[in-house]
């Protein structure tokens, strides 16, 4: 890592105090530096061979990190404290009173962090535990400005918890007899504190202004967000576990007859001869001959996923060539290879090449890694060890990281793009082209994830597995409103068309989908190059108060015995890209409560106003998920069609424009498919619309001055609020 | 602290193994000893200063262990391992297949422990996590051994999952996807693995021969069992917070008209002229003469238990005299004090002598100690310094029992026994007289902690805090048959009284519990001198199957992915003492099962035969808790009485004898109220019940042959079941 610079300290970085009281730990003096345009690092103690930034290893996105404004460290550094505890790294950052902070992972029960106490850690989703799938040591504040601690350790972190005895600004001291309703249980400090369990890390802070400035920086940082190829944007379907190459191919057929659009058929454990611990071979009874499977999907426009947990098998004839790497633990009697060892990657990267990718990289489109994430008792011990002399703590926060990185590598080596699935995670991940998914079902806290993945850098996207009709219509309209969209039968027969009564309107919510292939990929071109999340989550939102409100608690001996208070969140909705608004229904409900932010909102199916900075009530018909476009929004639309198109393949484009306000967007293009986007093989087309001379609305395409081609033509502009 | 005796480790002790596998972390060299009949030391690394046991400073019950019999050391030596892992320390046990474990703190959830993760921590409750008001680092194998960890530090464990790669029973390798009915998402492995985060460790085997012997060796060696005076096996009522002493006597007078007995009354942080944070000050207006109001409640034969918890208020002279003490967070805006420092522990039992207990160490016969388990967001962070140097993690994990061991030292100096409550505590303590609580009030929860508190040599009660009438009978009953019967209310205007359709069998429940003092009492005096529980969960029983049953578990995509399955435990039953089986019944229940273990089974209330080994489906009356006594039990009871009897006072006795066999008993007996028992000032009285000569049943008296007094007269035998 690099050296300090020197002098960049003097104006940025964290001051180091002694802390109040007779203890008197050791001080610690940073190495800081400014590492980006407003983003600065600074390195605490002997940083660890193996972190988050280092397991991912990605290249800053230089150019889109010039683009950001130029702007000063974001606090005050004389609030800043670090000291050593015991071979730990403690430090204090200031949170004034009316200061909000999200992040810190993908939880599923609320986006807001003040307020608790948090341990970071892969696992499934622990409710405000900081275990979780995505535990991101990354926060936002919404004073506009970020905090990345780049460890690969259990981080405690006290968010507005735990009043200092040294604070400048102690919380009142209330008799809780006399003066109940003045008191609290949890007195607001004004810090965030926090405890790596290391011997030095590297903290980077990001500037704003805004927090959604933050996270772009943080995104750019970390490479850019992933720009996944065209037909990751399409529908996937995950077939159950046992289906032979004949089962599978039938169930995409049965798409096409259907004309539910299919762009990819996820394989679950029983494309491995041994899975569970899995062998990584293809079953010859039930794979006879995966070159000719792949070569009937590509002739149906369809790429394979292959799911697999990292545990080898001992039947496996990888077993042997990784057992040199194995940690001392087994996991459902597999090895867990060390894959911080470039030796290890090899071996497995090798054979991926050879005996799956490689086959036809073209229609062997990803991989879905599962079991990466917990729970404790499932995966490795803390006492585990491995070759590598990482520790099992770090190899727990990493493992997912270090096999989306082997596979990200894999497929840029063939100049072809990957969408895949990941059940754990965690920093540094924003370029990786993986969404991740769980085994929770609870319609609620699966929204809330989609929001809260924006905090994090990360992708997460629900699933539909079945269930009734109903339910299964609700589910599958959100997924095709989340970054992924995918049902998952693995382990039901339940297909979507088994309820007649709801077939069409699943089919036509997945069409919608593919319909909206141009904005969906401009989204995420503006992640991968601005850093911009896919989903915005409303705390994101300019004009939007981000601190909400507070419940007062009420005292009940029983339920409530410290009359704890509550925090109202609007976690259910969530704008996808710059125009759209969208609030899914979940199962069993009729009816919703959507908060417009200010401005003018029209409804996305016809365009008409339906109100501004106000809580609706809405109703929709079951067909549909309700989706508000903001005044002067612009949505680029394909017509219907069954896979994504081909990098030679034209398309008629209809932009929608909505409201009374003129619109534009930047359409982005290029072949959708391989990297040569990074070589300038890619296009930023200028949409307009505006009223001409005598008040009539008019579309103009200005094409990048860069001359790229894009691959639309016929543009039909459709004025949707005012025709 | 001992050193090292030459030569006794030849036997007995860790013997320390490398891992297998590339990675090789540092050999440690044990040193170790036999600390007592039966009971091994091993000191790994260099031990830390503040451990469970020397927070705790209780010496080993020495008689107690010397009447254990010999044992050798119950685990193969060449099958533990040790090593020193980056500052940590990480030890094995064997664990055969068929062996099930238990203890690892009072779990809510479940007594089995096999085929879990835990990391043992100060907590509110957190259901088969480690989490909870007492993680004690101890725990029993149904083959006959205990184990216990002496450290203050947040110790993680895998028991019987995670298995290793070394491991020489490897569980079979099985495909997932066409094995799915013989593959486990848990495989089962030979060990019981734990990581002590600190650079050395005390470890202490316990042996058997069975489990309750390996209990009673732990509890001896931490000093025997707690000893209650006599007056804290009554009933405790809890006020409202903001009562005067007024209030409060009125509701003594309010029991006394009633006829429902009374000890104790517990004022809540209405006593204090400052609560959350405290002051331990009177308050003037609600107590304007303290010694007066304990003089009155003394000439009621009730006993006042104050709340406090320990977060001292800037508010309170107190204050000023313990800020040198103070960590370096606040909890409640109130400072924590460093009590692992003897100053500190002397300013604030000086304190308490002078303002509070000194009043009159006859009333005043106890407190409440709040607040000292969790959660997180509410106690001091990790990254929290004290001055002792000792760090935020060792206070966390030893706050209550530091507490608690202030508070036996004050009344030891007085010569009068305590009875205390407390929220927080760990190892170590089974000597405290303090009763485990909690704000938790799922009755099954409470259930499975009464009898889990067994395995970790604590004490732990349900409480009634109010609801409707049905429900608060079940419950009353329900703690009436726990180690502490208490109404707790502090945040109800509903009293025992308030439902007239439950009033009377409220009031019978209590005085069925008072009737039995000399049952309970003895039953204590043997968990004091003998080191047995006072209330004895299933699996502590001889002849009972502690592995259980498995049931298997069914795939759902859904809800059950994994097809986990789940473990038949029988955890809402328990024997109190050596004759009593109790099966409460939960609010809302009309009906129940029991498990009777091998043995005829009696009615406690009519002496009439139920069963023997089988489950039984019981319908008590409403008045009635489930209670069976087992063939030849003798149950002493004495008559209706209000409260405790002073130690001048001889009672008449009836004695109840059940079944068809012969029974015997050695019933204890001291003054109930001071230390001079341990001077020789007790008596164990054998009373026995046979037939004569012609098949008659004969009861007859033995006094001690050490001849001290008892206090009981007119002895009176009941031959239930044989009248």
């Amino acid at each position: 890592m690099s050296n300090p610079i020197p002098g960049a300290c003097a104006g940025v970085l964290l001051a180091v105090q002694s802390v109040a009281g007779a203890a008197l730990p050791a001080k610690i003096t940073p190495r800081c530096e400014q590492a980006a345009p407003g983003g600065w690092k600074t390195t605490l103690g002997t940083p660890e061979g193996l972190t988050l930034l280092r397991a991912a290893a990605v290249p800053p996105k230089v150019e889109g990190l010039r683009g950001m404004p130029a702007a000063p460290f974001p606090l005050d550094r004389n609030e800043v404290e670090g000291r050593l505890l015991r071979g730990k790294v403690a430090l204090r950052f200031p949170l004034a009173l009316d200061e909000e902070v999200f992040g810190l992972g993908v939880d599923f029960k609320s986006m807001r962090r003040t307020g608790s106490a948090f341990q970071l850690h892969v696992d499934h989703w622990g409710g405000r535990t900081g275990r979780t799938h995505a535990p991101v040591p990354f926060y936002i504040s919404t004073k506009g400005y970020g905090v990345l601690i780049d460890s690969a350790r259990y981080v405690s972190l006290n968010v507005g918890v735990s009043v200092r005895l040294a604070a400048k600004q102690k919380p009142p001291v209330v008799d809780r007899t006399t003066g109940d309703k003045k008191w609290s249980s949890m007195p607001r400090s004004d810090s965030l504190e926090l405890l790596v369990p290391a011997e030095g890390v590297e903290v980077f802070v990001f500037a704003g202004p805004t927090p959604m400035d933050a996270v772009r920086r943080y995104n750019l940082y970390g490479g850019g967000g992933a720009l996944p190829p065209k037909w990751g944007l399409g529908f996937m379907t995950r077939t159950p576990t046992a289906y032979s190459a004949q089962d599978a191919l039938n169930e995409v057929l049965e798409f096409r007859k259907r004309g539910i659009p299919l762009d990819m058929l996820g394989l679950e454990p029983g494309w491995h001869d041994h899975a569970y611990p899995c062998s990584f071979e293809w079953d010859k009874g039930r794979f006879p001959d995966p070159a000719g499977f792949l070569a009937d999907l590509q002739k149906q426009n369809v790429r394979a996923n292959l799911w697999f947990n990292p545990y080898v098998s001992p039947t496996a004839p990888l077993y042997r060539d990784l057992l040199p790497y194995a940690g001392s633990h087994l996991v459902w009697n597999g090895i867990v290879p060390d894959y911080s060892m470039p030796a290890a990657r090899k071996v497995f990267s090798d054979h991926l090449r050879e005996k799956v990718v490689g086959l036809n990289p073209v229609a062997l489109g990803g991989f879905k890694i599962d079991e990466v994430d917990g729970y404790d008792h499932w995966l490795w011990p803390d006492l585990a060890v491995f070759p590598s002399g990482h520790d099992a703590e770090q190899l727990r926060q990493t493992y997912g990281v270090l096999i989306q990185k082997l596979l990200v590598d894999l497929y840029r080596e063939q100049n072809r793009r990957t969408l895949g699935q990941v059940r754990g995670t965690n920093g540094g991940t924003s370029s990786f082209p993986f969404v991740i998914y769980n085994d929770n079902y609870a319609f609620d806290e699966y929204i809330t994830a989609v929001g809260n993945s924006a905090f994090a850098g990360v992708l997460w996207s629900p699933e539909v597995r079945g269930g009734e009709g109903e339910d299964m219509l609700r589910r599958t309209q959100a997924v095709c409103f989340s970054p992924l969209a995918l049902f998952n039968g693995w382990a039901t027969s339940t297909k979507l068309w088994s309820h007649p009564e709801v077939a069409d309107p699943i089919r036509d919510a997945i069409r919608l989908r593919t319909r909206l292939l141009p904005y969906w990929y401009t989204t995420f071109a503006q992640y991968h190059y601005h850093g911009t999340p896919v989903v915005r989550p409303m705390p994101l939102l300019a004009g939007f108060d981000a601190r909400g409100m507070q419940e007062s608690g009420r005292l009940d001996a029983t339920a409530n015995p410290y009359a704890v208070g509550r925090a109202v969140e609007v976690k259910d909705q969530y704008m996808i890209g710059d125009a759209l608004l969208v609030a899914p229904i979940a199962p069993g409900s009729k009816t919703r409560k959507v908060l417009l932010p200010a401005g003018k909102w029209f409804d996305f199916y016809t365009g008409r106003l339906v109100g501004e900075s106000q809580t609706l009530e809405v109703t929709p018909p079951l067909s549909q998920t309700p989706v508000f476009v903001k005044d002067g929004g612009l949505v680029p639309m394909i017509g219907e069609r069954q896979w994504a198109p081909g990098p030679d393949e034209v398309l008629a484009l209809e932009v929608r424009h909505y409201g009374e306000r003129p619109g534009t967007i930047a359409l982005y293009d290029d072949d959708g498919e391989t990297f040569d986007y990074e070589k300038g093989e890619h296009s930023w087309t200028r949409l307009e619309v505006a009223r001409d001379g005598t008040g009539v609305w008019n579309g103009t395409v200005t094409p990048d001055p860069k001359g790229k081609p894009w691959r639309y033509s016929d543009v039909k502009w459709t004025f949707m609020t005012s025709q």
